[in-house]
């Protein structure tokens, strides 16, 4: 931008961050005069723009960019849904409840959080001076609400030392069991006690709730918007004209009920996301756009390296990385490249910026594949965007459920003669054997794909019968005798090619990006660190005009009416400061807000209605007629003009000192 | 507008436009795969982009046009806050359920529909033919899942008829009790069996769920985004530099279990909500800008009108009816004014809207005063925006309940000496007494306001002593003997004034606008039923261009690419039609979407790069460069331009036949 500001020049301070984040209302705790509740927080009217305007721009970047489909689907889910989907069975964490106190602790964080506490002891114990006064900077940043109260100095066997770094390398892979054993092992229990804590046990974390008056209907908060789109998915196919590619989206708010919140704005259990549902064919992953990004060059972690214990980023473009497999394929490549620029355009900073590959023990349920876009702040790490490749799953499986097909049908350029296997059944014999669950087990046979026809021809062979698991069966498990079903191959000419669509899924956690911008955007002026400014560039600042008349001299109002009616109808988000306090302690309150430009009106404006035009970040002046700084903050604002460009007809105007 | 399109030609037919909001996905029923759930629908494409578009003319035509603080609070709320908002006890129905067959009705709503099913049979029975094809009419508009199925044929008593005929005009203000006693009265049962069924019930409106692990924490999807507001107003008002009177305002999803939705998009169970909160100095309720609406004309139902059993409105200006004392004060007549206006910006039919006023006992229980913003539909008249007076009921008992003053203070111009109620208590008596309850009594005693002091005093006189009920005490109520405390009457000068604002609260229910300007802006083509047309102003229009060119050669691509590239840097979202389909088929397509603008490009596109712009409603036609078009285009959707101002510089163009 070529404005020189030194913003590196004070360490980065998370209280006063969080002090002015909250002195200024950009968030709060809900229900905060109730005690609040933990996981929940509200945002303030700066909070609020920031979001919106973020939204606004997450809009324009892709759904409009990319003629996307949105849609608005409800955050009340049955249960079915859930249950076909994996969640009721998979969305959970592991648990442990102290029987005594009633206290709740979720096992792996508890086992992370003693073992690191264990360590820092060690480490004091062994007189590591240097090294200890990090691990306390670490234990500050990292988190302020530890359930390990204190750290009990006392050296430990090398043998254990090298056994507990093992572990914490290997936290975010462990089962409920395995938890349970090191807990047993290492004799982990409540910190606060010593006492032991039950086994873990998995705690799903959707809300649950009921629909109608009954009490009969299971409902869930989603825990996603996904789900509501896949079941859209032949409907948008519809509306899309049957094209393929194409993509859904959605913007709402999910929810996770978290066993213990922290981290502030990090982890919470009501959140806004943003997801992208792009359906392609399998076989053919290419983009037509893949070019406009195949020159990003970025951070890559992809998975092997991680499994050979580092954490050291390989550079390369979105173009290397696909020819080279290190992504999969185009269309992932094209999204990874559109979400950096994104980021980047809502001013997160580039060189805090990665994408890490998930390890194979880490994926959710449904997911192939996935990216990370990771943020790095005084937490660490943290993922704010996931781009994951979940294949056909979710459509494969309420398809199944449902017995509607969610396919695309594409006409074959032309007919082809091809092998496949037929299914035969032997509708007689299902009655009397099977009864009342009889439509159910023939609607299954039915509906199996080809692969499955495959493996079923596989154990008639050998054990001539099926054995097989289908849902909403009396039984649960029917045995299906060879002599009930024939299933051969045999020749078909087909006109039409039929296919489950893949599904890559850009998803964003809104408020964590939201939290993550406040970081990155976030300094001291070097002349005064107690002067903190928030950089955010003027599409996302929550106002983009502050207006301060010099003094409350009657004789200025007539002029501030006039601005304040010019601004409105360019339709620019300012405020008015006319209050007592200097001219600087009112710009000092409003680079807080992170306001991009300020407007003086003075004795001068009265004479030839000039006024002055402030920049934020740099402090610099210029001047010129009221239209002419209005046309500056919309080409700086809107237009994506740099500072330079969009004043460069306004004269520098010599700024009287403001302290 | 000037452009003289017949749209009442034909006659609405709800079916039609529920047809084309379907096949054009405006909605569906959640779910749908999956059998759909009552009362949950999604929006698709076109729909959310239409709610999109108003959501954001509300903000821009409230929010940013009066400074308000808009704020984003969670949707969980803890149980604690709605019990002392006064939802847990009382935001509920009246239900009662057929203990055969397990079904559950809404009281009222059975009461009411039985009732009106035995007078059509008596009107049948009497030959009254006309009436009864109105009553069929009635009954096929009103009301799509009626729980009377079948009409009897039966003459009814002239005295029966009359106490029904009082019973339907009264039929909102009866208690849970007194509709069981017209339901044992008047045999109403099951309609399809006519058994008998339970006594009616309240059944809370809140859905439930549990806030972390424990299950200790029980909490509810909020029914209002109000009490969030409410529980920040310290915040808001330190924000707001301590000034008076501000407002704050929340857009976002609300929750309520209806017992049995109907009615389609009108009544359901999730929904997007867009409320203000005025703060108002209850002693000064005039409004600066309130000449800006003094002079609107329209219709008003108040009160008394209704109890007279007439529904007749008076139209008058806005300033005639606070002057009048129709409507109470400046502050609520300019948001009246202001709600009309955006109702009129997202295009709502004038002639179909009216203000009604509440009558006493169907107001809300935080409710003093509400008028309701209604929109006539084939439905009736539907209550889309309520503009309640909440008085400073909110605030009051979140102040009570948690002991945070949410209050304003005032300077006073010079300090005043005032007799006030001082209470005095004997602390030591309390401990021995009340025990562990003793703190709770005496915080009490101590944070009664001068009014309920003044009640005490007369309760001492005239008992010795004060019976109180205080929240959370274990016995619930306490007995306070008279030599426990002394409540005087003092002199004091005061410096500052401390009140609690009252609180004017105008809410929106966008999803039931939306539904009402589909029936406004629906109309089928005088030449041809069949052809459907959204007329929604271009702002509110979910795509703004349709771009088509004439046919499918090759040679039109270039120019159809630099079409698009035009478009999507002047930000106008569009849709390209290249399909084989007609000119006609494909602008009838878009007709149906609401689509308000055409580009056609031809082979003359190609020679001098002029393209064609064509009206949604008139179907006219014009033709200019492309830039020009653009402009208009711009001008008519963002700046407000009528179609005739838009295009004076374009040349009119003569259509090929569209058929």
């Amino acid at each position: 931008e070529g404005l020189k500001v030194s913003k590196m020049s004070n360490e980065f301070n998370r209280e006063q961050l969080e002090s002015v984040l909250k002195r200024r209302f950009f968030f709060a705790p809900s229900f905060d005069i109730y005690g609040g509740v933990s996981g929940l927080y509200d945002y303030g009217p700066p909070g609020c723009a920031v979001q919106a305007n973020i939204v606004d721009t997450w809009r324009k970047h892709f759904v409009h960019e990319e003629d996307m489909l949105e849609v608005d689907t409800t955050m009340l889910t049955p249960y079915e849904v859930l249950k076909t989907s994996g969640h009721v069975d998979k969305f959970a964490d592991w648990m442990c409840r102290d029987l005594k106190t009633g206290e709740i602790f979720r096992a792996d964080h508890l086992v992370e959080e003693v073992i690191e506490a264990r360590l820092k002891g060690d480490k004091l114990a062994r007189g590591h001076s240097t090294e200890s006064a990090d691990a306390e900077k670490d234990k500050k940043k990292k988190n302020r609400k530890k359930k390990v109260k204190e750290i009990k100095v006392e050296k430990l066997d090398d043998e254990l030392v090298k056994e507990y770094e093992t572990i914490l390398a290997k936290i975010d892979g462990y089962s409920g069991e395995e938890l349970g054993e090191l807990m047993v092992k290492y004799k982990i229990g409540n910190p606060a006690t010593g006492e032991a804590l039950e086994a873990p046990r998995e705690f799903n974390l959707m809300f649950e709730t009921h629909i109608g008056p009954s009490g009969a209907l299971r409902g869930y908060l989603r825990p996603e918007t996904a789900q509501g789109q896949f079941l859209n998915f032949e409907k948008l196919l519809d509306f899309n004209n049957e094209k393929m590619p194409f993509a859904s989206a959605a913007i709402g708010k999910s929810f996770r009920n978290e066993i213990s919140p922290r981290s502030g704005l990090l982890r919470v259990r009501e959140f806004l996301m943003a997801e992208i549902e792009h359906y392609v064919d399998p076989e053919n992953k290419s983009h037509p756009k893949f070019d406009a990004v195949k020159d990003l060059k970025l951070d890559f972690l992809p998975r092997d390296i991680q499994e050979a214990g580092k954490t050291e980023p390989i550079k390369m473009t979105i173009g290397e990385a696909v020819s080279k497999k290190v992504v999969d394929n185009e269309t992932l490549g094209y999204f990874l490249g559109r979400i950096y620029l994104f980021l980047m355009k809502i001013g997160i900073d580039p060189a805090k910026f990665r994408f890490r590959e998930h390890m194979q023990n880490e994926m959710a349920h449904y997911a192939a594949d996935c990216w990370d876009g990771e943020l790095l702040t005084s937490y660490g790490w943290i993922e704010c965007v996931g781009c994951a490749d979940r294949s056909a799953y979710d459509l494969t499986v309420h398809s199944r459920k449902t017995g509607e097909k969610l396919c695309v049908r594409q006409m074959l350029p032309e007919p082809k003669v091809v092998e496949e296997y037929d299914c035969e059944i032997e509708k007689k014999k299902f009655g009397p054997k099977f009864r009342r669950d009889a439509p159910k087990v023939e609607k299954w046979l039915l509906s199996q794909s080809q692969e499955e026809l495959e493996d079923l021809v596989k154990e008639l062979a050998a054990n001539d019968k099926i054995v097989a698991k289908i849902p909403d069966i009396t039984t649960g498990e029917v045995e299906i005798p060879g002599d009930f079903v024939k299933i051969l191959k045999k020749k078909k000419t087909v006109h039409v090619r039929e296919y489950i669509p893949n599904v890559i899924e850009p998803s964003f956690g809104i408020g964590r990006i939201i939290y993550c911008l406040y970081e990155h955007s976030f300094w001291t002026r070097p002349e005064d660190s107690a002067r903190a400014v928030l950089s955010f560039p003027p599409s996302v600042a929550p106002t983009k005009v502050l207006l301060v008349p010099l003094s409350s001299n009657a004789a200025l109002q007539p002029v501030v009416k006039d601005v304040k009616e010019h601004l409105r109808s360019a339709q620019i988000p300012f405020k008015v400061d006319d209050s007592s306090a200097s001219i600087g302690k009112r710009y000092a309150r409003n680079d807080e807000l992170g306001t991009p430009f300020g407007i003086t009106i003075d004795f001068d404006s009265l004479k030839d209605h000039s006024v002055t035009l402030r920049e934020r970040d740099s402090t610099k002046q210029v001047r010129g007629s009221l239209d002419e700084v209005i046309t500056a903050i919309k080409g700086i604002t809107y237009k994506g003009l740099s500072w330079e460009e969009g004043v460069k007809n306004l004269v520098p105007f010599e700024a009287q000192s403001e302290e």
